[in-house]
C-alpha cells in the first residue's frame, strides 16, 4: 500500500478511472503522468515545491478583472501558441488553386473587455498621440469569396505600448478597441494609431520570470483580430509590423511569417484626405481567409 | 522562424538558456519539454485550454491567509507525497543495527498558522467535545538516543473533522494544534481528542475536480507532525489511525504503512486519573527518529 515513487503516476492515475466524463478523464491521467515525470526528473526539494507553489499562487493572485496572469505565463512558456498551432492546423489545407486559411496566433492576456461595437473607418483611438494609421482588408473563404457581415473584433496597444486595460496608460477604456462588421464585400477599414512595441507586464511574477531569465520581456508591434463568420472557423490572429525591431524575438513566440505585414509610410495629402487622415501616416492591408466550418459542406469548385 | 508543434519544447526551452542560476533553468527547461509534450498528447481545443487557465486561476483566487488551494491540489495529484518520497529517501539508510528514521509524509494545506508553544502534557483541545487521546511519544536518533529538547510541532482536526483554521468548525485559534519541546529524555506527551476522518475541502476548485472524478474526498484520520531538532533532518509525517475507514483510500496518498499506530481504547480510571482524563479514552505512542543533517559527522556505532 505504500506510495513508491516508481508506482506513482500509476496510483494517482488510476483514482481518476472512475471520472463520468471520458475527456476530462483522459486529460487529467495524462496531466498526472506528466507532473509526476517532470517531478522525478528535476527531483525538487521540499522548499522548492513550496516555491513552485508559492509562484503559482502569486499568479492566480495577479489575476483580475483587467489581467490574466495566467494566461501571460501559459504565453511566456510558449503554451499557448502551442495550443494555437495544434488548433489551427485544422484548417492548415494544402495549397492548390485556393486560398491558405489566416494563420492563427496567440489570443493574448488584454483580451478582457467586449470592444465597442463600431462603424467601418471609425477613429478607434481618439487620444490625437501618435501617428495615424489606416488598417484595411477584405474578409473571405478559401476561394477568395467575399463573406459579408463577418465581425472583425480588433485590439492593439497605442504608440507608447499601452492597452487601454492597463492603469498606467491613462487611456480611456475602449481605446484601440473595435468590433466592426464587414460591408456587403467583405471589406472592413478603421482609423487609429500606429501601435508601439511593448513589453509584457513585468510588475508580476510570470514576467518577473522572464526578466529574471535573461529574456527580453518584449513583444513586437501587432494589431489584434478575432475574425468571424456563420458557418466559418473564426481565427484569432495578429498583423505584425515587418519593421518592428524586435519582430524576431518575440518573447509569447507568436510571430509567423505569413501574418508580417508592411505597413507602409504615405506622405501624401490627397490619400490622407481620402481617409480622413493627416499625412504622413501609415496604412496596412491584412485581409482574413477563412476556412469553413467542420463538417460543413465542402464549397463547390 | 516559424512556431511549429514538433520545435515548440526546442525552442522555449532555449529563451531559457540565459537564466543565471543554473537549478532555476534546469527547472524551467524541464517544465518547458513535461509541459509541451502534455499538450501535444492531449491536443487541448482552445475552449479547453481556456478551462485549464480558468481552473488554474480559481485555484489561485480560492487560496487565502487560512487556505492553500494550490497546495490541495497537489495533495489530490499526489505530486506532494511524491515530493517528500523524494526527499525522504535520502534518509532512507538500510536496515541494520540502527533505526530507520521515521517516514515522511505531506504537509498538508493547514498548516498554515504558528502553532502555540505549550508545556508537555498540555491539553490541546479545551471545548469538551469528542473522546479524549493522550499521545506520547520519544525522540531518537539513528541509536536510539534520546534527542532532548527537541520540537514536536502538531496538528490535528477534532471529533468531527474540523481544524481551527476552518470557519465552518467554529473552533478557537490554536485548538488541536501545540508547539512542544521535548524533555531531556528525548519524550514528548500531550492530551486531547481523537481526531475523525475528514473530507478535503469540496467548495473550491481543487475538491470540485476530486469530486467530479468520483474519488472520495476523505483522508484517514491521522495527527500532522513536524519535528526538528539542531544537527538533524527535520521530518514532515503523520500518526495515521489504524482502525479508520478510509486507512486504505487516502484521497491525496498519504498513508505508508510504517506510519499506522493502533489508537487504544483505555478503560480504565486508574490510567486516566494518571494522564489526567476521563476514561475510556484513546492512547497512543508515536516514537520518531531523526536522521543527521547531511554532511554531519556520521555518529559513532
Ligand atoms: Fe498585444
Ligand atoms: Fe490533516
Amino acid at each position: 500500500m505504500d506510495f513508491t515513487e516508481e508506482q506513482s503516476a500509476d496510483v494517482v492515475a488510476a483514482s481518476f478511472d472512475t471520472m463520468p466524463d471520458p475527456r476530462l478523464k483522459e486529460v487529467m491521467q495524462s496531466a498526472v503522468r506528466h507532473l509526476h515525470s517532470f517531478v522525478r526528473e528535476v527531483r525538487p526539494t521540499t522548499a522548492e515545491w513550496e516555491q513552485a507553489i508559492e509562484f503559482l499562487t502569486a499568479v492566480g493572485k495577479a489575476c483580475t478583472d483587467t489581467r490574466q496572469e495566467f494566461i501571460l505565463f501559459s504565453d511566456t512558456m510558449g503554451v499557448s501558441m502551442l495550443v494555437e498551432t495544434i488548433n489551427g492546423a485544422k484548417g492548415d489545407l494544402p495549397e492548390g488553386d485556393g486560398l491558405r486559411p489566416t494563420a492563427p496566433t496567440v489570443l493574448g492576456p488584454f483580451h478582457l473587455t467586449e470592444s465597442p461595437v463600431r462603424e467601418l473607418g471609425e477613429l478607434i483611438n481618439t487620444t490625437g498621440e501618435g501617428t495615424p494609421l489606416v488598417v484595411e482588408g477584405r474578409v473571405t473563404d478559401l476561394q477568395g469569396k467575399a463573406i459579408p457581415g463577418a465581425r472583425v473584433d480588433t485590439w492593439h496597444a497605442d504608440g507608447e505600448g499601452w492597452y487601454d486595460v492597463q492603469e498606467q496608460g491613462g487611456l480611456p477604456a475602449g481605446t484601440g478597441r473595435g468590433l466592426f462588421t464587414a460591408d456587403d464585400e467583405g471589406y472592413y477599414w478603421y482609423r487609429s494609431v500606429m501601435p508601439r512595441y511593448y513589453p509584457i507586464p513585468v510588475d508580476g511574477p510570470a514576467g518577473d520570470l522572464v526578466v529574471r531569465a535573461g529574456r527580453e520581456p518584449y513583444r513586437p508591434a501587432h494589431l489584434h483580430f478575432i475574425i468571424e463568420a456563420e458557418g466559418y472557423q473564426p481565427v484569432t490572429t495578429h498583423a505584425f509590423v515587418s519593421d518592428c525591431e524586435y519582430i524576431e524575438r518575440d518573447v509569447v513566440f507568436a510571430v509567423k511569417s505569413a501574418l508580417i505585414r508592411d505597413f507602409v509610410v504615405v506622405d501624401d495629402d490627397a490619400q490622407a484626405e481620402r481617409f480622413g487622415v493627416s499625412a504622413p501616416f501609415r496604412y496596412v492591408r491584412f485581409d482574413v481567409v477563412l476556412a469553413p466550418e467542420e463538417g460543413s459542406a465542402p464549397a463547390a469548385p
